[in-house]
C-alpha cells in the first residue's frame, strides 16, 4: 500500500521547525510494509490544504496529516478536510467531555478556544489522543482513507501506537518489507558501489540497495519488499550477507548501530580499557565516546593537548620531537600514545595531532595533515590522512576515521 | 518572492534519514525576503520527482531542489529535470576537471562513476560546489528558477552561502529586508518574551521578530522589511538596540556569532589563556572552543577525567572528598578546577561534572545533575545545573551553560 503525509504548519517551512514527525512515520509504515511514496509541507492556509490533499491523493490511498489540530486561530487542518471531502462541522459531545475532564485533572480553565476545538467534521472517526486534547480523526473518502493528528511528535506517536497502526495494519494486505543495514567506515560509497557492483546487478526485482553517505561512513540498505515475511526476511538477509561478506574489511555494525556503540561492544567483549589523546579534535572524539551510555566502563578519559606545553608536562612527548619533527607528525603522536598509556594505565591508547585550518598550513604540511597512533604497551600503529575540507569537516572526518583505527587495533590485536 | 523545496531520496521517505536540509533553507530564504510555500519529498524516481516538478511550480517562482546528484545509481535527480524541460545531457569537461583536481588532492583514484557523474542537462549553468564533486545547477524555465543540489547538508549550505543564496538575491528585487540578531544565552524563549513584551507590541507593521532557540541558547532575530534600504537599516537598528539593552545581561553578542566565538573574542581582548577540565561532556567543551579558528591562542586544552582514577592522578582531586561527596558535587569541581590551573597554568579553568544518564541518578542526585566551577588563581565560583532531558540532551546543554559561565566570568573578573 502507499501513503503520503502531510505536514500542516508555517512553522515548518520558514524553517522555525525541523519535521521529525515525517521520518518516524515513514519508519513505521515501513515495517508494516507500507510505502511512503511523498511528504507534502502546507502552511496554514485552507486552499494550500485543500491542494496539498489533492496531490496526495494521486498515488497515495492512504493520507496521514499532522498539525493543525489545536484551539490556536492558525489551526485549519480539519475544516479543510472537511470541504475536502464535502462534509459540515458539528458539535462532539464527547471530546468536550474528554477535554473537560483533562483540565480538571490539570486544574486548568477550560477556555472558549477549547469548546471550539471540539467541532469536528460529521464523519470524522475519532481515534483516542492519549497525550493531549485534540483527538485522531479517520476519514474514509472516495476508497481513500485519511487520518489527520496533531502537530505535537508525543501526541502523534501516541496516537498512531495505540490505534493508528493497528487501524493501518487492517488495510495491508499483501506487501512485506524487510531491510538489512549494513554499516561502514572509512571507505567512500563509489569505492563500495565498484566492489558490490555484481552482486546489486544480480538482485531480483523484489531487492533494492540504498547508499547512505555520512562523514567518513556509509550506510548500506538492502530492501527486499515481497508478498510474504518469510520472502522478505530470506531475500534481505541472503543479499545482505553476500554484500557483508564482500566489504567486510569496511563494516563496523550490522543494523541501526552507531561506531562509538560499535566500538563500547568490542571493548566490553575484550574487557578493555581505552583512552585517547587529542589536539585539533579538541575533545570531540571524548566526546563522540561518550554518547554511548555506559562509556565509563571501559573508557578512562581524553587529554587535550591543544599547546605543546601539555604535550610536553602531561604526555611526556621530548622536547626535541617537538622542535625537530614537529606537533603534526608520526613521532609526536607516537610519543603521545606511549605517554598517554602511562598516564591513564588502559590497554589501549589513540592520539590525534593535526592541521584541521583554516590557517597553520605549510607547504610540507597542509590543512588537513592528520597524524594518528593507535597502540598498546606491546605495539603502536600510526597513519597520516589528508583531508581537504572546511575546519569543521576537517574535525568531523578525523573523529570518524580516528574510532574507526581504534576499532580496527582492538579486532586485530586483542 | 514565494520558493519550493523538493528533497529527493527514498531514505527520507523511509525516516532513515531526517531532513533538516529544508528546515535551514526556509531560514535563509526568509531572511532574504524569500517565502518558502511548500515542501514536497519525492523519492528517487524518475515520473515521481516530474511530478514534484509540476505540483511545486504551481505556486513558486524559484524551486530548490536536494538530493539525488551522487554517483552512485538511485541518484536520478538531474536526468528528470532535464526530462521535465525538454532538456539532453552533455558531458561537462569542466565538472570533469574539477572532480580530477579533487581527486588528485586526496590521492584516490577516479572511478567510471565518477565519469558518469559529469553528464549533466545541457541547459544547466554550474554552481561551484567548494565541498564536494557534484557541482549546483540553475536551471531557467519558462519563468521559473530550478536549483538543484546534492543532499548532503555541508555541500548544500556550501552551494548556497558561496553563490546560491546570491543569485537568488538578485531575483528579489522590490522589498529590502534587514536583520537585527541579538545572541543569548542561559536564558528560556518564554523568560525573553515577557521581558520585552511591550517593546514587541510597539513594533511598526514593517518590523517583526522571531525567536529562535536552540539548546541553552535563544537567537532573537528583529526584522525590518521596507521600501527602501535605508529605511530597512534604521527600523531593524533602532528596534534591535531597544531590545538589547533591556535583555543585556543574556546577551553574548550580536549578528551571526557563535558562544565559542565570543567566548575567543573575549579571551583575546583580554590577553587571558583558559582550559578545562571534564567529565560528563567528554570534550564537548573543549570540541566546542576549539571549532573557533586560531583557538590555540588563548585555548590549552581539556583533561577529560572520566574516570575517578584521572580526577585524583591528574586534577589532584583529593580520594577523600571523592569518597565524602562523589564525583558529582560542588567539592570536586572546585578541586577539579584549582588542579587544572595548576597542572595548565592558565589565568582562567573550567570544570564541570554531572549525570548525562540514563544510568547513574540516585535519589539524591537524578539523572541530570550537572557542578560546574570556574575560577581563577584568586577566586573560584560553582554553579550547580538541575536538567531533565536525555544523554545527548543533557550534555549539549551542558556544554553551551558551562561555556556561558565561563565567559561570563572572565567578563566580571579580568
Amino acid at each position: 500500500m502507499k501513503a503520503a503525509v502531510i505536514t500542516v504548519g508555517d512553522e515548518l517551512l520558514n524553517g522555525q521547525t525541523i519535521d521529525t514527525n515525517s521520518a518516524w512515520i515513514g519508519q513505521e509504515l515501513n515495517k508494516i510494509g507500507v510505502t511512503l511514496t511523498t511528504k507534502i509541507a502546507a502552511p496554514d492556509l485552507h486552499e494550500d490544504i485543500i491542494r496539498a490533499l489533492e496531490v496526495a491523493s494521486e498515488k497515495a490511498e492512504l493520507i496521514l496529516m499532522t498539525g493543525g489540530l489545536g484551539p490556536t486561530k492558525d489551526d485549519i487542518t480539519k475544516k479543510s478536510i472537511a470541504d475536502y471531502i464535502g462534509d459540515s462541522m458539528i458539535f462532539s459531545e464527547s471530546t468536550y467531555r474528554r477535554i473537560e475532564d483533562f483540565f480538571k485533572k490539570r486544574n486548568r480553565k477550560i477556555l472558549q478556544a477549547h469548546r471550539d476545538q471540539c467541532y469536528i467534521p460529521s464523519k470524522a472517526q475519532l481515534v483516542q489522543n492519549p497525550r493531549g486534547t485534540a483527538p485522531g480523526m479517520w476519514f474514509e473518502h472516495k476508497n481513500k482513507i485519511i487520518l489527520s493528528m496533531p502537530g505535537v511528535p508525543g501526541e502523534m506517536k501516541a496516537i498512531m501506537n495505540t490505534a493508528g497502526l493497528d487501524m493501518i495494519k487492517k488495510l495491508v494486505k499483501d506487501s512485506h518489507i524487510k531491510h538489512y543495514i549494513i554499516q561502514t567506515a572509512g571507505v567512500g560509497e563509489t569505492t563500495l558501489a565498484e566492489a558490490i557492483d555484481d552482486i546489486v546487478d544480480s538482485f531480483p526485482n523484489e531487492v533494492s540497495i540504498a547508499y547512505l553517505p555520512n562523514i567518513g561512513r556509509v550506510k548500506l540498505r538492502i530492501t527486499a519488499k515481497t508478498k510474504t515475511q518469510k520472502d522478505a526476511e530470506e531475500l534481505s538477509q541472503k543479499y545482505g550477507q553476500l554484500i557483508t561478506e564482500r566489504v567486510e574489511k569496511y563494516v563496523f555494525g550490522i543494523g541501526d548501530i552507531t561506531l562509538s556503540a560499535a566500538l563500547g561492544q568490542l571493548c566490553k567483549a575484550k574487557s578493555i580499557k581505552i583512552s585517547t589523546a587529542e589536539s585539533c579534535t579538541g575533545g570531540g572524539i571524548g566526546n563522540t565516546i561518550v554518547s554511548q551510555a555506559g562509556s565509563s566502563a571501559y573508557y578512562e578519559g581524553t587529554i587535550v593537548s591543544y599547546s605543546n606545553q601539555l604535550k610536553t608536562s602531561l604526555l611526556g612527548v621530548s622536547t626535541s620531537t617537538l622542535n625537530t619533527h614537529g606537533a603534526v607528525s608520526k613521532q609526536t603522536v607516537t610519543e603521545m600514545v606511549a605517554g598517554l598509556i602511562k598516564l591513564t594505565h588502559t590497554d589501549v591508547g589513540l592520539a590525534v595531532s593535526g592541521i584541521a585550518g583554516p590557517g597553520g598550513g605549510t607547504p610540507d604540511k597542509p590543512v588537513g595533515t592528520i597524524w594518528l597512533a593507535v597502540g598498546s604497551r606491546e605495539n603502536i600503529i600510526t597513519k597520516k590522512l589528508q583531508l581537504a575540507r572546511d575546519r569543521t569537516m576537517n574535525i568531523s572526518y578525523t573523529i570518524t576515521l580516528a574510532l574507526n583505527e581504534l576499532r580496527l587495533f582492538i579486532q586485530d590485536n586483542f
